[in-house]
């Protein structure tokens, strides 16, 4: 059975106009949904984190129940994959002013799940050091906005060799991954950059800042240095899509999977 | 006579695929070139740009003679107005890496020109603070490329009351204007930002720095405070489709323009 894998504002389409603002000057938002079985996992998280960059660039908030009619129909019971939700400030006149009276545009699109070995989730991936740093825009900072140029450049930097590049930001401190936050473990604590100068306030970062307690763990907001994530007891790296990955190697450092890992995959929702 | 305003890779067309990655992740460039009874100007330096920026971002550049064509083919011999390229990185897979197989993608759009009453030009313009910084990102900074929502952000900050807004940098120097480059002057000296960490390298902006000695001026790549900028003799931006607006009011200071401006207009070709 054929069924569209785009919505543009609800009708099947693949296209947008060229004057959207997205294209012009990365002027929207996006999130990126693990669908199982049909169901969009952390459904009302995305939601919120999408509602709250809108809020943030004054881009109007095309509506949860819009979205999720959308979703329903775009996404078939049995699907597994991803679901990308990009809702863009719309088109208008040339120049980077905005028309205010003009809509929104919403983008949904499905992707088949990417194929991840069950090694990265038991023995951890291999992590390497970008050179691109993420810069400091702290008016930005937090939300899934499109200006993604550095996360791009990042990716370039290696191939098939690692799994995941780590980002440093221009105060020498650990940001995060190019689409993953980072956590050491350091005895019962559990550590995360702040991520106040840039990065994204990742959904499954959030579960993991939340439940915190639940896994008898001491969570601390704070930033650290390269130097520091070396010596830790263990890192991982969490993102919606793949969950958890532990980390096995980063430069000349290798770390023997936390017994934490699988407790979190399952308190999360992604034990297999 | 009805002609098309858009080409997409040398076709009639105003649309693009909701995967490009210009939309996805800003991952792309663009130049904005004046023209003038069907010439645009200063062509060769607007694809001197748009090529390193292809090179800076690893974009397959899609060559000079392809772009003339298609600029050739859509702008008419009397048109007078804005031609807008832009070059993305094209399509590819889900996630940040790219697909080198894939094209680039080409859109070029014709717009009216902005109606600026002449006192710009004669008296000057009304400048604004804006409360939006632009980020630290030296690896970008300098190439216009499609991330600009930091630009748009600030320009959300006030409606007609100014022309132009000053963004500050991290460390709280002069950067530039939302859509110009500033110059002030002191004596026979003129001072332009040195955007080594945020900003762009416009095309007038690097004609004044070459033709700085022709006006008898001494010129310095030199950042300043706002403090500076408020006691120079004279502030003035410059943009490919204006030209050159001198400043006449910021915060408290007025300034008389300056005999330098129409001098500066009629070199760089922008004299009415």
């Amino acid at each position: 059975m054929i069924f569209p894998r785009f919505l543009v504002n609800g009708e099947p389409c693949d296209t947008l106009s060229v004057l959207d603002r997205g294209l012009q000057y990365g002027d929207g938002l996006f999130e990126t949904i693990r669908v199982v079985d049909g169901q969009c996992q952390y459904w009302d998280e995305h939601l919120e984190r999408l509602e709250l960059g809108c809020q943030k660039l004054g881009i109007r908030f095309p509506g949860r129940v819009g979205l999720k009619k959308d979703a329903d129909s775009l996404v078939q019971p049995s699907f597994m994959g991803v679901l990308k939700i990009i809702v863009t400030r719309g088109v208008s006149d040339r120049g980077f002013r905005m028309n205010a009276a003009n809509p929104p545009n919403q983008v949904l699109s499905l992707a088949t799940p990417p194929l991840y070995s069950s090694q990265y989730y038991q023995q951890g991936i291999k992590l390497v050091l970008c050179r691109q740093r993420l810069g400091t825009s702290p008016q930005l900072a937090g939300i899934k906005h499109l200006n993604r140029l550095e996360q791009v450049m990042a990716r370039r930097e290696w191939d098939d060799e690692y799994q995941e590049g780590l980002l440093l930001d221009q105060f020498d401190q650990v940001a995060e991954g190019t689409m993953s936050n980072v956590f050491i473990i350091d005895g019962h604590r559990l550590l995360t950059p702040k991520l106040e100068a840039c990065g994204v306030h990742g959904i499954i970062r959030d579960q993991i800042i939340k439940q915190a307690d639940t896994l008898g763990m001491e969570i601390r907001l704070e930033n650290f240095s390269k130097a520091r994530l070396l010596k830790a007891d263990a890192v991982f790296l969490t993102n919606s899509i793949f969950g958890v990955w532990p980390v096995r190697s980063f430069e000349k450092q290798f770390w023997e999977s936390h017994s934490l890992i699988p407790r979190l995959l399952t308190i999360l929702g992604f034990s297999t």
